[in-house]
């Protein structure tokens, strides 16, 4: 078994990513929709590897740092961003399980994406081919052969990451035993498709994207700005942003721009906050990642190929987790429910945690809390002990 | 009395506005946010002069053409937008009622805008002066002036015009008796702020906008259309959305851009249904007018310079009808719910009507028949007869 600095070991060995990823080289891998790369995939692993494996599945904009140290350049939202449910200690303990987890192809923290060389030399850009929650499934089984582990205990997976988790349910059933997805669903519904593709034609529109082969020259953060800022407005709820901001004037002053109807009205604080965070984002991100991974999410339907959702999970006799939030227009509880209720109709045991929380989708992150307890309960004892089971039957009677 | 062209006395006269928009000039206007410009203010009526007078408030990118003949360049969305509900034998019934409609300043359906000629024979572009709601009433106000209208029998507006409305009651309680209050609220919420000043930025940031002066050149169309798409989604529910496209493909095909993922997946039907309406949008209405109004209606916040909501309805002692829809998101039913208190505390005899709706906002628009009957109702009888007073009180208990 290979394992090379990307192993934590201890909570003293977490600065060994300082340099750089660490990455496994899958060889050529064939896409789903089509092309093909050389595809390097990056990876962090947490703990002892004869402990029961674990894989954790990053959000849209994660990464394979899931907890401990992680590069300082992704900021707290892709390094680290789960260090209150992974650790020692930690609800999903790296003293009982092995955690490995990879970042996605198309992404840019370390696996091939379209900001990778090439083979010419230059970076892929628009010749990147297409990505699916489908692919990243697959390319992660890949790195599980590298590392030698035949069957996963449990995949966790939260947003697009739980659909990541669900799909091995579907592509792998005989290789993991239990899956629990996070503030996640089957499928996006029509209005976050709407949103998604408003965000892809910011991006796309700017001139400085052109025809995606930016690099070397200015990005276009104008659009992958917007791009975050609906992106961002899609993960918190109607109420958290109220009672965070309610219409209250910002503190600092509106980056310049030639609005010519800023100067006559305050700077909002609810627009300050996002445009902040659109900036920082677009410090660490890449245009053409967030065009590739948000159709990804986009794109994924769990039915696809086999007719419903509980016949692309009917390989699966393991056990499922849902857990979803009250808050949360992105992924909603009905959604989680469908799902549930899928993996019930396969034959699976699961529980359907409903967590009462206005935060809205990003709860599974800033609310570790809830995601800890049910997570921890089911990885100890299965569905039955996280303990809800069969509630979500019941919730919509 | 001075009764132009814009008068539509019955059916037939209805083909009167085709030489262009009927206006009055106010004189010099001092806007709230400081600046003045010479103010022409376009206007349509409708029916006998004699009968009492009614305001109807347009919507954001609404005009002065509620009802009948339009300039067909407006399309469905601006010209003859509430065709079913004034009109003879409809429920604002136009051989009851004088109606009386005056497109904003700001606007560009006649009224002067950022897009009319300045002083130096050039577009005003961004040297139009800021506007508030409170401009628009007031300017309303100088209309009615020369029409020799002293009092209002009522006004009646939705959403942003329902705003409008409202702030006829805090601002000239004293020449206003009814105000119908239709999909809308005394302010707006963080996440309508938040998702309008990214559409905002979205066309400030279009090269083709460069500092407001694009006139004569290539407008800013694709930063106007993504900010159209934005705002179709602000005014449509989650579940009409997810009910009328789902996930569907597009029968059209995609309008070419250079989206490197836009080629291995389906076009979208929600994505089509809005991209072609912001294509028709950006065909009828200027950026700047988008810019100014959607500003306006941000800022718009009828307890300003009051202290409370009921304290700026302090002087109003009509009647006030209140029209809210449970499936819109952009002004909510606990919104509402809100304003309707605020009248009840400041003395006024109100009603309120939950209108159990999943389309969303545009319901006003669409559902025509759930503005008609309480309206008609409202302007028969009042409040009282609008036959829902006192229920807004145990609504929420």
């Amino acid at each position: 078994m290979d394992m090379t600095g990307a192993t934590h070991t201890t909570d003293d060995d977490r600065s060994e990513t300082d340099e750089g990823p660490t990455t496994v080289n899958v060889g050529q891998f064939e896409f789903e929709r089509g092309g093909s790369v050389d595809l390097d995939v990056a990876y962090e692993t947490y703990g002892d590897p004869t402990n029961p494996p674990v894989l954790v599945a990053h959000a849209l904009t994660g990464s394979q740092y899931v907890a401990g140290a992680a590069p300082e350049e992704l900021g707290a939202q892709a390094g680290s961003w789960w260090d209150d449910i992974v650790g020692q200690g930690r609800p999903l303990d790296t003293r009982e399980f092995f955690v490995v987890s990879a970042n996605v192809p198309g992404s840019c923290y370390g696996t091939t994406g379209p900001a990778s060389e090439g083979p010419d030399g230059e970076p892929y850009g628009p010749d990147f081919p297409a990505v699916t929650v489908t692919d990243w499934v697959r390319a992660q089984a890949q790195l599980l052969d590298h590392l030698g582990i035949d069957t996963l205990y449990a995949v966790v997976g939260g947003s697009v990451g739980g659909m990541n988790a669900i799909e091995w349910a579907k592509q792998y059933p005989e290789r993991v035993e239990r899956v629990a997805a996070i503030a996640t669903a089957p499928r996006l519904d029509a209005q976050m498709l709407a949103l998604d593709a408003i965000a892809r034609r910011a991006i796309t529109s700017d001139p400085n994207f052109g025809d995606g082969r930016y690099y070397g020259d200015e990005h276009p953060d104008e659009g992958l700005a917007t791009a975050r800022r609906i992106g961002h407005v899609q993960y918190l709820s109607k109420t958290s942003l109220e009672d965070r901001f309610g219409r209250r004037a910002a503190e600092r002053a509106i980056t310049a721009i030639d609005d010519p109807t800023a100067d006559a009205f305050p700077y909002r604080d609810v627009v300050s906050y996002l445009d902040y965070n659109a900036e920082r984002f677009t410090e660490r991100f890449d245009a053409n990642s967030y065009l590739y991974l948000l159709r990804a999410m986009d794109e994924y339907d769990l039915a696809r190929g086999a007719g419903s959702d509980a016949a692309a999970l009917a390989g699966f006799d393991g056990e499922a987790l849902v857990v979803s939030y009250t808050g949360d227009w992105h992924f909603t509880v009905e959604q989680a429910e469908t799902l549930a209720t899928a993996f019930e109709h396969a034959g699976a045991a699961v529980s359907h945690r409903v967590v009462d929380s206005d935060y809205g989708h990003d709860a599974f992150l800033v609310e570790p809390e809830t995601v800890g307890a049910p997570l921890s309960a089911f990885l100890d004892g299965g569905a039955e002990k996280a303990g809800f089971a069969p509630v979500h039957a019941s919730l919509f009677s």
